[in-house]
């Protein structure tokens, strides 16, 4: 009685756990990026992670690591540049995980700030034995193209990305 | 002893479970009304919740679903647009909660984004067989009418709205 | 062995309700002061806690309070404004915790919005009898400056913030 009631609590309490790492993952990355930190961002992807962006596929590591030393990104970074990913909703499913969220890009323009993108953000997570990592990360721009209202309810819905 | 601990466990973790549920059903929201997911949207009301807007007022999960599937809605979609809402402050007492935050309403204009709405939101939520959900959500654009703000310190006190 | 598991199951539920309780009081200050409730914000500190911003450095609480009051805050109040915080990511050290985020201060302006502020937030906060606090919150805008960057990355490994 007591020792399955303790392996309920322990069953739950992972739940929150999984739950809590995939959200402090998904927000590392906003810092990590506008920050400038080219190893961290790419170690919040698994070795083989992909980073699917409108205008360019980065697949592993060391492409989204290049992503964050390039010159255009830097560029940003001198410019002023903020990566604001929105509260995540969160799905789990063993260890495998669906999550999706917004993200504004805001840029420093002449004193003022400009909402540069709105993006909608569809990611699927594995657990491994260093923790969560992102397998694939679908960014959108929401500016009336089909795919970034697709996938914002395939995400809340928990699902995989659809096409 | 142990009984007793056990027991305090499972309280605190019931408690920390409530909120990440309530955290998720506001994180749902954005997803699916940006997503032209009008069932899902719904879904999050209680039947006979209300979405108590500045320039409507939506009683019950019909009216919701409704507003989801309008013209107008539609058209901000294919517009492009995005329904940024912000992290939650929550409290919790017992079945019923109070939650608190900002949103912004994000639109696409040619090529560009703007913000359209900086909102208060006040939720008001209950704990049903079927889960947490919306009985009232309160926005209140901030633009200096003096609700807004009113509704963002009731809810970061955890009371109810005022007025 | 049930002895040991219960406490094990006691302390990752303590670190849960700590990234909690860190989370809720960084949700609850964009509420608050845009809510322009003076005695909620400054609590959100430690007694002799600093809000570190570009323009000013505010020591204690006393200092926050008036910030709050203050006619160039009230000001912004009556103009319409989103202190937007955004979520956290957030490291606990036993009674000690960093945390980081972006921020954006939204404001209303001749029936739009525009974003007139894009901040990195840099939080130290410690356990106290009454909960967590806020010892030191250092906030440099993303306009090129590279103490901004830093804070961001610094934050996000858990670290000080430098220099």
């Amino acid at each position: 009685m007591t020792e399955d009631r303790l392996a309920a609590v322990e069953a739950r309490l992972r739940r929150l756990e999984d739950e809590r790492d995939i959200a402090r993952t998904m927000a590392a990355y906003g810092p990590l990026v506008d920050g400038g930190d080219a190893d961290g961002v790419a170690a919040l992807w698994a070795p083989d992670g992909v980073y699917d962006i409108d205008e360019i596929f980065l697949a592993g590591r060391e492409r989204i690591r290049e992503m964050v030393g390039s010159p255009a990104h830097q560029g940003w970074i001198r410019q002023g540049c903020a990566h604001v990913v929105g509260p995540p909703h969160i799905t789990v499913d063993g260890d495998e995980a669906v999550a999706v969220c917004h993200s504004l890009m805001v840029v420093h323009e002449e004193g003022r700030y400009v909402v540069r993108r709105a993006t909608a953000n569809h990611w699927r997570l594995s657990r491994t034995d260093s923790g969560w990592h992102v397998v694939t990360r679908t960014n959108r721009i929401l500016d009336g193209r089909p795919e970034a209202p697709a996938l914002l309810a395939d995400g809340a819905r928990g699902e995989p990305a659809r096409g």
